[in-house]
Parts: structure tokens; C-alpha cells; sequence
């Protein structure tokens, strides 16, 4: 979308330059790729985070409820990236993504049942831009408590799954914990799929190389080869297929109840986080590099 | 402390057992050891993160500031970890430890400074228990604002980054983000120092040598050589000397303003995070050991 914005800009001003789209998002929302450079690295530190706080609620006898948010306002991709944890055995039991109506009283019924089930052991992951079916955001929800007295003029009642904990601490009379992966799911670089990192460097290549033999207006784009092992294609796509359309999760890899991903997702999601890739270390701690800037070379 | 009381209660039932402590927390507050096993894997967790977050918040040019929330009621090691960030030149412009008393005003007036400064670019990090010089913790200051209409029974407004990036929305007029660490700081292995990793298995295994030998109410200690390379020895000290003594970080060891750490912290802290050691890894996630019930080996 910025692609096509700054390509008709340029035009407009006749200023001659060829513009080349890469679909860089964790979000992993673009149509007309596969998936998006980003998204598997993110995926993978959602994941890899999800087992940590499994283990971690399941170090004391007492009944746990953690709520965890993930970013996506109306596509579930990151959140469903939970699913690989509870593949793995220490996930979620409900997931709930934007693509599907949140209903505030089957969310406490789900939940009380596996409460239930596993006494009182439940982990519960949430897309920040989950609705009901009035299309109101459940994070909405919390400001009607803050409406009253605004003390601090902006503040509000945190998110989405401060609200649900809250809710659930109130229906369950039990501790109910709310945590937000916030900024730390799109910047852990520590964490990095090097399935995504290697792809996303072969994408900004083709990028520039598109580019300098004289097309515009196009986006380097992922194809999946349609074979049992994995294996990424690159193309390049008309911008105007990609703008404005956003991609979301096939209902048919959500499971039934709305509460779950199927094995298609995890068949889809798997091979894009596999392989490790931090940046290299110094002290114990990474070292950024500071790029000059260079011409390219092809 | 726990070690203790234990002690005290299978005597007072006749049940002979030897109990040796170890003494670990991340909190690494306890008395009579150099450190505490856990504490340099969860402050490497908190540095390399605190990193990325710096470097995200540098991606946009417009002003962005974020107040980071660390574990620690008491005591600042957690936070002060965010210094080592610093150190390597991405880390927190301010630090603020439960150690010296928080004043809103100062805290306002230092932010603005560094705003100024830096084009709008502010990292802040705060232990979740600052309070302020009547004891009040700060975090506190947001329930007066949902104290009217408490809808959901057991809402309040977040914590400390919560509270003091609303003050900062307001008096600043510009985006302000808290992201707090919460369990995930204390559970991130995958992140772990394997200095600390290996340390702690010798404190365990010296834990049990030491209780079959005989001995009890004892804690194995960790004690630094007076070198300048870093190495650490064991001892095992009687456990009433740990018992209900909190070991907060020295006031030298803090800025005379009270918003960061001296050389002489980096020095402690620095060794504790070298190394890396991460879980097993299978289909790019960790793979959790289940661990059998076996008889000790010494």
C-alpha cells in the first residue's frame, strides 16, 4: 500500500523512479505472497514465549489463568503462532483470533471448563483486535471503568487480556494474570527464524535487482512449491493486487469451536520458524551493526 | 527463609533430615552470597531485551518514549540489569530502583531533559516497587482513578509503567508505551547466561553432597574471588544468617541522581550474563526435559 503511494507520487511529480515492494510485516497479512518476511521470526519468539510461561504456570500447585496478547487487529496470524506451542505440547487451550466473533459468555464457559479439567491450569492466548458482535474491540471493554474519572487526562484500562484476566478473576475467584508481548514480539532479533532471516535477505535482493532492470510498480512476492518438503519461491506481483487487501486465516484451519488452530495451519506455520539466528554476541549481549550506507551492488 | 522454617518444623516433628538451602532467585536479594543462581540468566533476558526495545523505538523518527516495568518489591538487581544495556549504547536513559524514593515531580523534570535532548526519544525502566516518600508504591496511584467504577470487581489500572506512562501522555502530549517484562523475565530460558546455568548445577550438587555428608541448616553461597577475572567459589553458610535479611544493591553503586548505575555495578553484573545456554532445540522450538524421579548420585 505505502509502495503504491509512493509510486504515484513520484509519478505525479515526474521524478523517475522504479519501485519495487517487499512485503516486510509480522503481521503476515499481504495478499498475494505466502507469507511475509517478519512473520516467522515472530511467530517463533510468540511460540518459543508461550511454552516459557506454560512451564513457568505449571511450577506451583495453585490454579493459574494467564491470558496472553498478541498483536494482530484483524488478522489472527501472530496469535495462531500459539498454536505451534500447544503442538509441542505446552500451548494454549484456547485461542482466540479476530477472524472469529468474540462472545464474552462463551469465553468464560470455555474457560471454566478447562479450568475444570486441569485444575485450575489454564493458558489462554488473545489477538489484540478481537470484537464482538457488535464489532466493538474487547480492549474497549476497560475504558467504560476508567470513563468516570480520568485523572491522568489519556489513561485507559490496559488491553485486551487485562480485561479478560480481569473478567475471569472476577467470575473464577482465582489469580488471573494478563501479559501483553507488546513491542518485544516485533523486535526480538535474539529469537530470529533463520528460515525468515535467510528468505528476507534473498527478497531485498531480488528487490533491488527487479528494480535496477527497469521494473516498478511490482513486490517481491513468496510461493510455496506445492511438495512435501518445504521449499520458498520468489515472484514478483503487480502492486495492485497487494494493495488494500488484507489476508486473513482460512476459517477451515481455525478449528470448529473457534478456540483452536487444525494441522493445516501448523503445516503452514511450522517450516517458516525453523532454524536459529541471533545476532552475534559480545559480552553476553548482541552487537547491533551500524550500516553505512553503500551502493548496492547486484 | 522457606529452608528455615522447614528445618525448624520436620525437628520439631522428630523427622531427621538434613536440609541445605540454595538460594536461588532471580530477585538476588538474598544475604550471604555473592548472587543468587537464576539472577544472571533472568538479566541477561532483561539486557538483550531492553536492547531490541531501544533499537525498536529508534526505527520511526518520530518521538517515542517507553517505560519498561522489572521485577522487584524491594530490591532493584532486576532492574539494574537494564544498566548492562546501557553500557553496550542501547539501553535506558533513566533508571529508577525501589532503593531511593520516588518523587513524580524529579521523575517528570528528568524525563523532559532527556526529551529534549534526544529528540523525543526516551527509554525509561522502573522496578515495579518505587514508592514515593510516603511509602505509597507507585503503582498504587492508578486505582484512585478506577476506585469510582469498579465494574469487573478486582480491575485496576495496570502498574508502574502503566501509572507513569499515562503521566507521561499527559504532560508530554506524546505516544508513551509501558511494556513490562512480567513472568516472562522469569522464565525466558531459552535466553539463559550459561555462567549462571552451570553455577547453579554446582550449587545443587554441592546442596546434596553437603546434606548426605551429614550437615543441615546450612545454604551453599556463592563467593567471588578478589580477581579481576571473574571466578565464582562455593561455601555454605549457617542459614540463620540468610533468614529474613534482603540484600538490596549498595547507594554507591547508584548514580548520585538516583537514575542509573555506577561502573562498579556493571563490574558485578557483567560476569553473571557471560555465555549462552539455551534448551535443546527440535523443529525450531525448545524441547522440555521430563525429568523421572532417580536417586542422587554424588
Amino acid at each position: 500500500d505505502t509502495c503504491n503511494k509512493i509510486s504515484k507520487y513520484l509519478q505525479a511529480q515526474n521524478y523517475e523512479c522504479n519501485i519495487i515492494g517487499v512485503p516486510k510485516t509480522i503481521d503476515n497479512d499481504l495478499a498475494a505472497t505466502d507469507h511475509c518476511p517478519g512473520y516467522g521470526s515472530a511467530a517463533r519468539y510468540i511460540a518459543i514465549s508461550t511454552m516459557e510461561v506454560y512451564l513457568d504456570a505449571r511450577v506451583y500447585d495453585t490454579p493459574m489463568v494467564c491470558v496472553l496478547e498478541v498483536m494482530g487487529r484483524n488478522a489472527g496470524w501472530l496469535t495462531a503462532a500459539t498454536a505451534l506451542a500447544a503442538y509441542k505440547g505446552a500451548g494454549p487451550d484456547l485461542i482466540y483470533l479476530p477472524e472469529i466473533v468474540f462472545d464474552m459468555d462463551k469465553f468464560i464457559s470455555d474457560v471454566k471448563k478447562v479450568y475444570e479439567k486441569n485444575n485450575g491450569k489454564v493458558i489462554i492466548t488473545v489477538s489484540e483486535g478481537i470484537k464482538d458482535k457488535a464489532g466493538r474491540y474487547i480492549s474497549e471493554y476497560g475504558s467504560d471503568l476508567a470513563k468516570e474519572k480520568d485523572a491522568f487526562g489519556h489513561a485507559q484500562l490496559g488491553g485486551t487480556a487485562q480485561v479478560l484476566a480481569s473478567k475471569l478473576k472476577q467470575v473464577l475467584g482465582c489469580k488471573a494474570r494478563a501479559i501483553e508481548f507488546s513491542l518485544l514480539q516485533r523486535c526480538a532479533s535474539h529469537c530470529a527464524s533463520k528460515t525468515d532471516v535467510e528468505e528476507a535477505f534473498n527478497a531485498g535482493r531480488m528487490a533491488v535487482k527487479y528494480a535496477v532492470s527497469g521494473i516498478t510498480d511490482h513486490m517481491v512476492a513468496y510461493e510455496r512449491d506445492n511438495t512435501p518438503e518445504y521449499k520458498c519461491n520468489y515472484k514478483i506481483v503487480n502492486l495492485s493486487e497487494v494493495a488494500n487487501a488484507e489476508k486473513k486465516i482460512p476459517r477451515e484451519w481455525i478449528n470448529e469451536e473457534g478456540t483452536g488452530l487444525t494441522q493445516a495451519f501448523i503445516d503452514y506455520a511450522l517450516p517458516l520458524i525453523q532454524g536459529e539466528s541471533s545476532p552475534p554476541m559480545e559480552n553476553g549481549l548482541p552487537r547491533f551493526a551500524k550500516l553505512k550506507k553503500v551502493k548496492a551492488q547486484i
